[in-house]
């Protein structure tokens, strides 16, 4: 089976994109992930112009990877210059990876009007800087910065760089999309003139600027490119690079060659939750193979059909990529959804149980007046309990008082009193905090942790408002909705009012209640 | 110049996406905003499964669209039922569009084991129902599901799902890649294929989940597809649809053929912004051409590069799309931008000014902590004015309560007690109100009223409520954005805070302050 190699750029390119900035310990921790996961190659810095990446590269310097080539970056020579005096080069030499890739440039305009120098000077400095690299036992990955954009101007002179770059003695010569605005139909043309002109093996790498990253990726694979770069989720300066998480998967599974070994495939959807995680980015979840939603189904036809046959809607099993198939709960998902979801509550329902009609009408009229049961399940399974007579009361809320007022004393802007009953104890409490609902959150969570101190493992994880038809302005209904965990599990809930507090609190609730139905038997 | 009809989506496959529930309200503002970027078809809901958008299309047949066509959607008749009979169609022909949209099934194992009739049975379906609703004066817009997955497992079946709909007399054949798993060679073949064989224009339908969907449509163009269905920012089920934000100037910018108006081209970013608002997600800020890391420069070479030439690492001049070059960690960014607005308040101010670079220090600072002025000019503005020394105090608020209590009181659930002081004078009062900003809007407004009359002319038109940092939950900080409007003008601000209260607050104050401003002589 033929191989593709994969050479993942997030730490170096990644880094560009706007709001991330990786500390050492962070590089660490993805290369360390990365090497897991079985990419081949790691570029992790530019040790010239950035010293925190020197830094980086000494630390590594006492760590083995299992599978992967750790790689630095950086630039050819400066014009009319020694190689062996170059600062940039030098740090790389310093950096001591087994492998460097060195960009230099393809396109003309490039030459004359940003680094201004002549096209003679520029192919001296690539063939000479990759000579001296060997000359050090480098493995050397020769990036040919805009060469789309280089061969579409002046296709002789494009060539001629990557002619410098092989009498240097590079071992790869990757082809650069760099403004990411090159079509797949003209990536295929140069790439197969590129691979039927030289012997040594090619690679890609896109970027995002068009939405052509991965497509242009793959068919640089089909014309015989053999090494594609890119990073995990996309991250990349502008739109992104190519994104590693579609393509591993787009080569592996659908051309059938092999780039990473198939069983760590199923890595694949942690692997790009982790870097989210570690960059601070909310992990998209509409992106294709690892997204949260990209097995996710809310039509009610689609709901049936994958229920008959999963390959209906979907184009893989989700499992081959560590993903997952869900169901979403909306007025248009089906009738069957539904009563799989009642059914885990009360198995004896059947489609044509009255109980099952009136459920499905409450549903309507709660999504009616604004409610959304999508991610918040657990506010569906308990008016379902509801519904069918099964739920039990743990407290009631005898009543609650919420102050707020200016001048602000501080963080604690707000207060909240609150009196509640469980099994004929009452408990009347008060706390203060950041804003009304916090203020409201606290005092009931201390209220209720009287009776069950197990409340302590249970906090909320987020929190998000959405104002329905906002043009009543500050009248408008709004929904809340609330994300909670115990460290096991995380359930959603919904609440919907004009009163924030109100549609707050519904959820605060729901919240709750659902964590005590788990925890107390 | 070959004109491409773009098909929008975003209101039928759009709303599949997961998050997403718009509102009869929320649909006929986004019809609003796409009729006037020019797209020629709005398929805009399925009334047969949708009870929602059959009340939608009721308030659409009031209005009239300046260029693009409303579309609604359905399905083909049931298997072995008449077209006639079937609620499906009488839903369509109630919803009383132009045109409509049906359809049909494409892939044998689709026909078998989904929907279980006969192949024979699924080509009369689809037959029949084009032909009665072409005998009801309709264009008929095709959309074979699944017809790459079908014509790759039998091609003569698939083109004879489409023989049907020639013979019943479709106005358009659309390809969808339902499944999104096409690769765009792949689409090449096939849809060359359809071009060649039918006399009726074909359009192309594709879904996101290799990260294909704008490289196959486009693809698809070059081989002679002249309609693109998709929708604004790719919002839709599982990885989405074709994004159109990228689709309308890769095709006419890049192939240069016209699908908009080339100066409505400049509305695209907002257009993709105001859409975004109004699912409430967060706009992708990494997307092609309309995303707000798009055309931002980190590196700093790449500055150097793009301060000598912007085509050295831009594909295209981000004003074309409307949307504008960041220059990321500088303080040159936007300068002139920000110093063309602070003239309008003082025109001595030069960019030399030291208050200049103070006003451009405090932008920061806010943005920070999470303001976003972008339409909250008002608030821009009255933040420059205090900063030059050119505000003036209508009025002070000595204190005001807040008070929100279970069990709740009706419709007014909330009430807020309010103390100002206009040029010496004192004025308290108190005001009930459906949740506690609106209570607080009511007394702050009844207590101004007694010295601004004018303020009865003044109302908010919108209030939205956005999440930052959701994983703080109730403690995380807020952004508040209202709309105001006199009847003539309408203007933005926007408050920030962990309290929701205080967040309000302070975008209305603003509110009030510059109609003050506008009124007060």
């Amino acid at each position: 089976m033929k191989k593709i190699y994969i050479y993942d750029s997030t730490l170096r390119d990644g880094a560009q994109a706007e709001g991330i900035s990786f500390s050492v310990e962070d590089k660490l921790r993805i290369v360390e992930r990365l090497d897991a996961l079985g990419v081949d190659y790691i570029e992790a810095g530019n040790p010239g112009s950035n010293p925190k990446d020197l830094n980086f590269f000494n630390r590594m310097s006492q760590r083995r990877l299992r599978h992967s080539k750790l790689t630095s970056f950086g630039s050819t020579r400066r014009a009319n210059t020694h190689v062996k005096d170059d600062q940039n080069i030098k740090s790389i030499l310093r950096a001591n990876t087994q492998v460097v890739a060195i960009f230099g440039k393809s396109w003309d305009f490039h030459v004359t009007d940003v680094i201004r120098t002549t096209l003679e000077e520029n192919l001296n400095m690539i063939r000479e800087t990759i000579e001296y690299l060997k000359g050090h036992g480098k493995e050397v990955v020769y990036d040919a910065e805009h060469f789309f954009d280089g061969y579409k101007n002046n296709p002789e002179y494009a060539m001629e760089t990557l002619k410098a770059a092989a009498q240097g003695g590079a071992d790869w010569l990757v082809l650069c999309d760099t403004n990411g605005g090159t079509f797949p139909l003209d990536i295929q043309d140069i790439t197969r003139k590129v691979v039927e002109t030289f012997d040594i093996p090619v690679g890609i790498h896109c970027h995002n600027d068009t939405e052509m990253a991965v497509a242009n990726s793959l068919m640089a694979v089909k014309c015989g490119a053999v090494q594609v770069q890119g990073t995990i989720n996309g991250y990349g300066e502008r739109c992104g690079n190519a994104n590693l998480c579609s393509i591993i998967p787009n080569v592996q599974l659908k051309l059938g060659y092999r780039c990473i070994d198939p069983e760590k495939l199923a890595e694949l959807t942690s692997t790009s939750r982790y870097v989210s995680e570690i960059a601070n980015l909310a992990h998209n979840e509409r992106m294709p193979y690892v997204g949260n939603s990209a097995f996710a189904h809310k039509g009610g036809m689609h709901i049936d059909a994958v229920n008959k046959n999963p390959a209906s809607f979907e184009h893989i099993k989700p499992e081959l990529v560590g993903n997952e198939r869900r169901i979403l709960m909306s007025e248009v998902s089906g009738r069957s959804t539904i009563l799989s979801r009642i059914r885990k509550i009360d198995p004896t329902i059947t489609k044509e149980s009255p109980l099952t009609q009136e459920i499905i009408d409450k549903l309507k009229e709660l999504e009616h007046r604004g409610y959304q049961f999508e991610g918040a399940e657990s506010s569906f399974e308990l008016m379902v309990r509801r519904k069918l007579g099964k739920d039990k009361k743990f407290f009631t809320v005898k009543d609650f008082k919420v102050l707020a007022e200016e001048p602000w004393q501080g963080a604690n802007s707000a207060s909240a009193m609150i009196k509640v009953e469980v099994e004929g104890v009452e408990e009347i409490t008060a706390a203060e905090g950041d804003g009304p609902v916090n203020a409201l959150d606290k005092a009931l969570r201390k209220a209720l942790g009287v009776f069950y101190p197990q409340l302590k493992k249970m906090r909320l994880t987020d929190y998000k408002v959405r104002v329905l038809d906002s043009s009543s302005a500050t009248a408008a209904n709004v929904r809340v909705h609330i994300e909670s965990t115990d460290g096991e599990d995380i359930w959603g809930t919904v609440g919907v009012s004009t009163n924030i507090i109100e549609a707050s609190w519904v959820a605060l609730v729901d919240s709750i209640e659902y964590f005590l139905y788990k925890t107390v038997k």
